[in-house]
């Protein structure tokens, strides 16, 4: 066994995000990961499955605090306004790492596997949060229809904060986006 | 060069779609798809890169309905109800073939690739449209809204045309769906 490092996890994920943006996602092996974070492969590997799954790891997190917040939402509150709710909680979060936010974000859309495993992840956010609103008592089709259209109101907004330096906040894009979809959906 | 061989492509679709219904799409061959069409192995891949590619290779004819159809809405169209519109248009040739549909289905629903490779088709299938969108002059982000929450309506009406044997028109089902995401996005 190697002994413990502190912050493990933290230093390969940096590492990879800038092997990655450095000299493209494919070019970059676990051994170069773990040579600049300082760490071994083992170590790699005892966080990670693969290198791709290094800019995935913070997904199932993200996950469950959507999940929580949806839980959390006043009985009364509209589907969709419930999920836009919890997609802001998650902004909170990723609002504290733009930098690492806009940097994966390029390294994924150069890379179509990973445009793939990005779309499956959010799949499976609005399949989740689908879910959590058929437990609230919301029948189907209203249920998929609020997830599926939430998801999209999110990716729109997260797709902004990425590309426009001017705006820096994601949850009033969100906000934002939620009302745009809003009158998109009353045929304006 | 083998002879011309009547309906190879759709001799080699039914045939795959039985072998992966029956045995599952891992456990099957391209050497056993060919030979049950009666067909070689060189021609299956005169028409299919692989075979996955035999569950896709009408997606590619959809998308050209999808745009064709959205293009001549009326200019004055919604964008939400121009994107349902392209959705029915499509709904149009899936009808036909519903029996290939739900086998289809099932195989993929069974193959976690072939999830990802269908979501790919439908994030494609979304972008065209928003693409098409903003050709009409709408303005982002409504253009990429109104794309992905009528993608959202199809998936929704898809799933239900797939799912109950006693709803058989998905045309009807799509402008339910979107009836719905009308009233989810006014809050009901």
């Amino acid at each position: 066994m190697s002994r413990w490092e502190p912050n493990a996890r933290g230093r390969l994920e940096l590492a990879a995000i800038e092997l990655y943006s450095e000299r493209g996602f494919e070019q970059t092996t676990v051994a170069e990961i773990a040579q600049r974070a300082g760490l071994t492969e083992r170590t790699f590997f005892r966080y990670y499955a693969d290198k791709r799954e290094v800019l995935f790891s913070g997904s199932g997190e993200l996950r469950d605090l959507l999940m929580t917040t949806l839980e959390a939402a006043a009985p009364a509150t509209a589907p969709i306004d419930a999920v836009a709710a919890a997609f802001e909680a998650a902004a909170g979060v990723l609002q504290e790492r733009r930098d690492y936010a806009r940097t994966r974000s390029r390294v994924i859309a150069a890379n179509v596997e990973l445009q793939e495993r990005e779309l499956v992840k959010l799949a499976s956010w609005s399949e989740a949060l689908a879910d959590g609103l058929r437990r609230r008592g919301v029948a189907e089709p209203g249920a998929s229809l609020a997830a599926q259209a939430g998801t999209a109101v999110f990716r729109v907004a997260f797709a902004r904060w990425i590309s426009d330096r001017n705006r820096t906040d994601l949850a009033g894009l969100i906000q934002e986006s939620l009302a745009e979809l809003k009158a998109v959906a009353a045929g304006r």
